[in-house]
């Protein structure tokens, strides 16, 4: 009886995050980070490529002594079967993921960590849509019941994704809906060290994706490794 | 003889720093900071508020022990006497005091601190010029000759011109010509405990102008007084 209500308990704390683009290296962070604490979905063109990943996690993060529900679909039924999605592809990715998945949203909330940019010379240019941000583009082509919340582009792939590292720096969080920012603020928590911080509504998020050009080139030009930020006070 | 080489080692250290619209709050910081390793010149629209501005910030140094020598001029006089100009202005006088000053401007490193920004509802936007940044409308303006370097966009005025707060966070300079990028970094570190790190050519101005209201709102929503940032390692 007891042992029932903990499950009920644990269940309920559970969300269902969906992961798509979870096969590749930017998905891999989310997840390793995240599988402790929550069942994770990961999403992909094709769902036996999903599933081989999935499997793959789960043992490595068991040979970790970290217990995961991971499973393996592709996109749409990743989509369909989560609370939180993560778009977690290239900017260029960003269209199908949205607008061909369509109907596979209902009121999930949706992360962009999506950044548009170029390299122009050595150096990294933000390259926003007309819409002004890769997250709002997100947002116009969603259902309006999807909640698009923008976080994590200050946090190095690289690192997220080395559970042995501690990250210290914090994380920006922009959108429009305060449950769906706290939500994901938790989710930052999950990671120890990581501090999340609002940074307005989405129509800022040009202000936070612009955030990863400039720390790709300052940790290139000043030799700082997974270069992320700690915002002070004086 | 000895304390003639002494004089005269000094005086080559000395840089003469113009401050145009060093009367304004903006201005104080860099006066009360820099006063005691160079030799400032207020510059001001009418040089009787320049030369009373120069006179209090003296007897105000005076005060703390700093010796200074502080001058007030009109603009143009400030800019011609100068090695190196701030301008410290708001972001709808950069276009006065380039182009309208311009015969008055030599060879001197010009460093542009200015925003242009916008307040829409209760957050700050960066509002760039068709030039791509502040900066590039200043380069465009100035005659060639004159080097502009981009930097103190995240530090916060008021604790800029606090003589008593030790400022904890970084200044992004961006530039094109890397002695005057390195002597704006050693205008940095007089000011113990800031450290200079390099964001590139003056082209990306606007990622580090960017900064200013993006930190304006993580300031606010999360009650963080004179935000400014640390680039951290993971």
């Amino acid at each position: 009886m007891a042992n029932d209500k903990i499950k009920w308990i644990r269940d309920w704390l559970y969300m269902k995050i969906a992961v798509v683009g979870g096969t590749g290296d930017c998905g891999q962070g989310f997840i390793k980070r995240w599988a402790g604490e929550h069942e994770i979905v990961i999403g992909s063109r094709k769902a036996d490529k999903a599933e081989a990943a999935a499997a793959e996690l789960t043992r490595f993060l068991k040979s970790r002594g970290i217990d995961s529900r991971i499973k393996g679909m592709d996109n749409a039924a990743a989509i369909e079967a989560s609370d939180l999605v993560v778009l977690s592809v290239p900017y260029n990715f960003v269209e199908s993921m949205t607008s061909n998945l369509r109907e596979s949203y209902g009121d999930q909330i949706v992360i962009s960590p999506v950044v548009p940019m170029a390299r122009v010379g050595r150096h990294f240019e933000y390259t926003p849509p007309a819409q002004g941000s890769a997250a709002l583009l997100a947002r116009d082509l969603l259902p309006p019941s999807v909640r698009v919340v923008a976080a994590f582009h200050t946090i190095s792939y690289a690192a997220f994704q080395e559970l042995d590292l501690t990250l210290g720096g914090d994380v920006l969080i922009v959108g429009d809906d305060p449950e769906a920012k706290e939500v994901v603020a938790d989710l930052v928590r999950v990671v120890k060290d990581l501090r999340p911080l609002d940074g307005g509504p989405l129509e800022l998020a040009a202000q936070v994706e612009g955030l990863t050009p400039l720390l790709l080139n300052i940790g290139r030009l000043n030799k700082i490794k997974n270069a992320g930020i700690n915002v002070v006070s004086c």
